[in-house]
């Protein structure tokens, strides 16, 4: 059956960033909003390990959504750490992806870790270029 | 009784903010980690509006550190709208503050409105200058 | 003829912000990158007073974008000040827009204050829907 | 000759980055801000090729604060565009260091590239913890 041999992206996938001076703020850590920008690039090398890329998504007229996001925060995060960040696909239906994340510590100072600083889910809604919910593509959705 | 007539701080406020572009996406819309500076700004409104400082907390040792945050985005806000942000202040601990926020269009182009756009809850934890945790100034905490 | 009456920008304009705490670097001081956003308002509220909206230009395919920009850093701002954004247009041809910003320190910690924390320029060229280079509205050009 | 055997720092560096959702506004560009957290990378990772580390220079009380920045803004980048930043130290004093950048596209939709998109310069002051005036390390400055 066709649909069974069509590619499917992997569930899980981790890249590695390097903490930038600005995302940092007067308590010298990681200001808490800037874990939301990670977990976004996190999705989109989600997709590029599945062959797949966001900008042409939205060229075809498909929007993802954030509609839900919570982010629990155990350790701080540095300047200049070494994160990487861990993201799973949990569920997916027609219109809506579940993800959820990991944000690691992977090396301070030159010091390797293995700590894992935060965790977090989000929620995304498929809309079309008018902003009206829309089915995901099939390879994408469940 | 001297307790009794310590001031509390008020357990809700409000301030209004005009969009920046900035803050703004390439799907013409707010950025949903944007919001999350607004809320940190609606928390630092109701302190000053209890005549309290946070910046004059950090100089004297005490700070606040988000250890939770949801956020459930309703509707899109868009460049230029003014909002709303009322901050509540739902329960606290000796050691921990909850609140929860309601995030309101209340202009568009002239148009004035009354529409929630998002709510939000989040945790925050107090911790001394050595990242550890400690009491909450009494007039804070329960 | 009532084209020769009609409205011209003012040429100047000020508006005054609350630095947010998401705005402030591990140094304790605004970073340096968040003084642009605010020149941006501050041409935003420019032409506001002048009884337009970029909002609306833009909705109408007329987009200014930044071409070069200079700030010089003189004072540090921190957390919590009140901060006054001053905005002139220093000259405009039929395509491009010449402003110069100064940054005052208007308020810190109860204090009042005029202390001119940073100068700024910026160039703005005018661009259509595809990106090409337009002539300005009349009302904002030469 | 000990002077001779000293690290002296590399005069140029480089490193690449792929564009975030976030750092592009409504015009589906890179927003003119975001160009500035570059190139304060590119000045951390240039410190890293010479073996130092800015993080630690900060814990030793030696800060480097930006004096004065200018960019020129020549094509649009946009969201998952790689990008290249190639930085200069192009002059240093006892107190002042002299950077200059080129910002390169070097891929776009899977195509390679090598066009330079903006140019710019910087000037940084070397202060103690104290906010005042010092010299830089011996290594660093001339």
């Amino acid at each position: 059956m066709p649909e069974s041999q069509q590619a499917t992206p992997p569930v899980t996938g981790s890249f590695q960033l390097r903490v930038r001076y600005v995302e940092c703020d007067p308590m010298g850590v990681v200001h808490h909003s800037s874990y939301l920008p990670w977990m976004e690039m996190g999705r989109t090398e989600l997709l590029r390990e599945a062959g797949q890329n966001y900008a042409q998504l939205e060229a075809d007229g498909v929007f993802l959504v954030v509609t839900r996001v919570e982010v629990k925060y155990r350790r701080p995060i540095k300047y200049d750490d070494l994160v990487e960040i861990r993201t799973k696909v949990e569920k997916s239906s027609k219109v809506k992806l579940h993800h959820s994340y990991e944000i690691v510590l992977v090396e301070r100072g030159g010091e390797t870790s293995e700590q894992v600083c935060a965790i977090a889910t989000t929620e995304l809604a498929c809309v079309g270029e008018d902003g009206r919910p829309r089915a995901l593509p099939g390879w994408l959705g469940a």
